[in-house]
């Protein structure tokens, strides 16, 4: 816990009122009380400003003039309350070490500072980082290496050949580096295309429950720094993601596709393979991404929901699109006559 | 196994025909030989009745005398066959006790009664109620409750401060309480937003295989009495959802969006966050819901499928939709002039 | 490695050029360089041909004359290649043989060159094949069959009941087997209907990561022989996935639904429950398919990609479509009179 003053010396910032406020827990400024901090990041969140209970708020100097209450005074208020939630983040440590239950090869090199959970297999060649959290029953294959500071939680499996960077978290149930969908059409069936890459993760990078990224065909599959993906999300082989892009739940990507940096994907957007987006490119949620975009903005598919009686009539007649624009077409001709 | 006159005693129902008829096995009704029982839930396999070769089958008291063989009389046909199932499980059962592979806390509270798998690990803290089963390869994190008679497959993963009601089953593969997708936008990439809240989950809720449910940023996501998850789910953080209601497969539901009681979504659905969606509100499959519900009601979105080539055609005038509407009115307007 | 003339007597093709070459790795035609094999499958390709590096291409006899370097002549280029990649997969061998941290049941019945990795946990009446690697922190339930030769990684999860054919790979995170979506309205929420079927799934069947396939309510969910699934996918209860059916990542099929052969699903398709999908028809990204089909074909729905912007324009009026129609089909009725 901390006091007012000792929060705006960890973010670097200025500070109104009472220096010595203990900061207990953090809260919506809605319902934040006694002790608890909060933030405005918006201007429509002024009149809840003006009735908060919080004993601190984070705030736009634009707006510090009109805090009822202490508060901290950020040119990004929204950041700044992220960092205050790393300093109060109640997520269990782990002591170093590795646990007796843990099954880890002699030709593996752990960092002493790692820590290794129960059940957790780490086998020959892989490389574990200082401090890095490998939590129970994870799975790390032959030569693949966890970069300094990452933490991956449980149930978590990495195939082999697959690079993970610093300060990386990975949640439970996620998969990476298993074999992309490659197969031929043989005499008698599918013919496998054994998937030879491997998979490279930047620093900086989250991923999400149950989320699987797979690994190369011939090359590696590439996940830049600061790529942030939330719960299942489907990444194909040799896909080439950007630097911070941003990929919400149930999205899925198709093999060979290149995303841009800066990215932000709502959820359930799907892309067909081998296209190229580039930077800065917003999707809203379940569009489907068809080509390659050259264009930075805002992009969306999809028709809107209604009740279904009304949506299966219009429905019908999305089906008679072409025709309802030729009986347009013939009319105008007709008036035009 | 049970005899027909057993089974109406369990069920508290009616039967006609021969009491001591043993039923073997359960079956369809087009498909059912001696030994068998089925049931009737709708007039239209009336058909299928009448030719029935099963032992016993469920019905309606309408159709009581319809029905060619031994029957058991129900009000609620599908629910009483539900609950034989229930008598005929064969799903394999599990001794009390702790596996020697298991690695439970000493910190943990582990009732007698509880069976703990192998390799399954039970954190500090965390209360594992009465009669609870908890399957191979499980992850129960720090101070996180599993309520009594509750049974979680293998591969499961728990994390801190999550609670699970009584009589829940949780299937394979489902991640509980991994973090939300919270971050700020920072100087050099995404801030990340620690998720202090944790995940509340009531009694008699069924969680699919893979489905993934977040914990909350601050307060706690809530999962109310009754609920049902089918597989591939995803519940971000702190959404509410109602008593009783139904998500079917793939559905993903944004941060902080509400879901009423006795809600039905169809598989693959889509809600957008921070939304509330009434009670009783029905979603066909595949819908985008996005903005808030106040009527009860059938609700959908998409378009229907067509030949690839019919549907291309149709598609692109979807592009020209505002234009055609325009060309209408001008059409409109001269006819009037 | 090989070199060029091992590798035409191991693929049975003919070959051009130095027959003491070696192939040291694979790599794509544009950048494949000394030492390196790569291949042509279309047309389109052959202006990389014509400027390759590689040491050994394999080419279709009509571009064999073309070749500017070795080659393999082959009828089916891409086929071939796939074959190469099975020759040089560099996954990790796994040396037969229970590791100490395994738990096998003494009613198990293990093949000797099984090979069963740490933490991974057979329960009894389970029969593992000759050649099976069951990797670790695999579950496989009571009386669970997998086929010689079947390769199934880590973090699998195989419920009780569920037959897995040979030479099957089946990927991280996959839950097979789990308890189909069954629930009946009750006087007080749902009745769970037990799921007392199994799963049946045939030879060279590949299963990618974090797929569910559920096991059947009464009879067996069933997949055929060369079944081929990608990532995330979502088999529900009763399905039946006819021979060589290619699914690729995302795709969720309801209950009851069955599924011809040769069918092939690209990203992402919704298909409704209890519908009959006919041999050899292809489904687009995203369709969402709500009947059955009888005609092979490919099909189609969803709205194309715009800007935003535009979009909204024309999502509006998609809610206007059978309002259009009338007013159209009222401004032909004017112009006739």
């Amino acid at each position: 816990m901390y006091c007012l003053a000792e929060l705006a010396e960890a973010l670097d910032l200025e500070f109104s009122g009472d220096a010595s406020v203990v900061i207990t827990a953090l809260a919506p400024l809605a319902t934040a009380g006694p002790g608890e901090l909060s933030f405005v990041a918006s201007k429509k969140y002024l009149g809840d400003l003006a009735a908060t209970g919080a004993a601190v708020v984070i705030v736009h100097p634009d707006f510090a003039a009109q805090c009822p209450v202490n508060c901290l005074i950020s040119e990004t208020p929204y950041a700044s309350y992220a960092r205050v939630t790393q300093l109060y983040n109640n997520s269990p440590a782990v002591a170093p070490g590795i646990h007796t239950c843990a099954v880890v090869s002699e030709h593996a090199d752990v960092h002493e500072t790692a820590a290794i959970g129960p059940n957790t297999v780490v086998e020959g060649g892989a490389i574990i980082g200082e401090g890095v959290v490998l939590a129970a029953n994870v799975y790390v294959g032959h030569d693949s290496r966890i970069g300094a500071d990452s933490r991956v939680f449980p149930g978590v499996v990495i195939y082999h050949n697959v690079h993970v960077g610093e300060r990386c978290i990975v949640h439970g149930g996620a998969i990476l580096g298993a074999d992309g969908f490659g197969f031929a059409p043989g005499p008698v069936g599918w013919e496998k295309i054994c998937q030879l890459g491997g998979l490279r993760i930047g620093n900086n990078v989250e991923i999400g429950a149950c989320t699987a990224i797979d690994r190369g065909a011939l090359e590696h599959t590439v996940v830049e720094d600061g790529v942030i993906f939330d719960n299942q999300v489907h990444i194909a082989h040799n896909c080439h993601i950007g630097k911070n892009t941003a990929i919400a739940a149930c999205a899925g990507i198709a093999g060979s596709t290149r995303i841009g940096a800066n990215c932000t994907f709502s959820g359930m957007v799907g892309v067909v393979g081998h296209v190229n987006i580039c930077d800065n490119v917003h999707f809203t949620g379940m569009t489907m991404v068809t080509k390659s975009i050259s264009d930075p903005g805002s992009y969306s598919s999809g028709t809107p929901m209604s009740p279904t009686a009304e949506w299966k009539r219009n429905a019908v007649r999305f089906r008679q699109l072409e025709s309802m624009q030729k009986r347009l077409a013939r009319l105008e001709a007709k008036r035009e006559t």
